[in-house]
């Protein structure tokens, strides 16, 4: 999964039938220091996430694998959103070999 | 998925069997800013886009997942077409943060 | 899929015993005006392409979705050959956008 | 595969219901000098890693092979703990063309 | 499928239980020229393939459709050995465009 942060919302009336109700999220891939980056993807929100919140995308058949998402021409899931992200060990070891 | 525009469309007679009747469209990948980028697919059309139009692209199995294009050997299919992209929250933030 | 051109071929003896018989092509990548990029693909021959040819190849599970791929160790197939390539909306937008 | 670093966990209460239990590890990938890369995933623990393992990392469908990721949303999962990783031809090779 | 040399291999004994028994090759991506780039992958061996041999290697979910790796938590696999890899177009092409 990628981590990314939820920044806006896409409409469209003519879709797949199946796509019917379903939320599509514009979602900005994150960097370790939750800097956004420039890349973006549209996904399907399978949880409830809503606009600059932080959460974890699955691509590809996973994306299928949600009730939400079952048999449907996604690519591109939120399913999860993040409460904490631990790197203390980068921090650490930036600390270590930092000059 | 990705944000795309129609910008032009294959032709082809020596192909699989199956994909007789199937539209192929030349599509550009967009930016945030809805610029074009230099990278683009080719995609099987499901929902009737005509050029010019933005577009979602679902691609790898997920682009199977549709009546046209089930079991058919295609990686890229335009599953709907966009009324609104909504990213004011990303607005926001570079009004935030402009120097 | 993407634009490529056919450039040659890859000969292997010891090989997955379901590829007996199956021709292997490389595949060098187009951009839109037909220009070989550097990257390139070996992709299973499921149409009859020669080299030189200019072709369609679909990647991923999608390319085992020909009768010559099913069920094959594959992820590449050229799955059609490319007759004509219309971007004439391109060309307009440069023309337009020329300075 | 590719080759990473377990470098961090990520926590989320709300979650695909499929997940509740999955160790969420932010993995970082490395070069074959071992070096960290920039990029990261957040993939699924299925072997009891740790922080500052080595380990391998598998993508897409094949990452919901393991008894703890089946049918779940995830697109990456730690399958294997790194003990060895013998690239002495590479070595052997830069000894050689070395100027 | 992409074209890799044989350059080292991975030893793991934490491993998901599925893959005792499996040979872990690091493979080296080549360009046209057969010289290594900077990218690499580690795959089950389905062929007999020694270091120093150009291989092809397929992805994704096409990498478990071999005998040893059908359902496997791998998303790599060398399934053929390269005997003789003819680009003479290419070299054709570049003789006449040099300049």
């Amino acid at each position: 999964m990628f981590l990314g942060k939820v920044i806006g919302t896409v409409w469209s009336t003519k879709k797949d039938e199946n796509l019917v109700g379903s939320k599509l999220l514009i979602i900005r891939q994150l960097d370790l220091d939750l800097k956004e980056k420039q890349s973006f993807v549209v996904a399907v929100d399978s949880v409830g996430a809503g606009e600059g919140e932080i959460v974890l995308v699955a691509t590809g058949s996973s994306a299928r694998q949600t009730n939400i998402t079952r048999n449907k021409p996604v690519d591109a899931v939120v399913m999860a959103i993040v409460d904490k992200f631990d790197i203390s060990l980068k921090k650490k070891l930036e600390a270590e070999t930092n000059n």
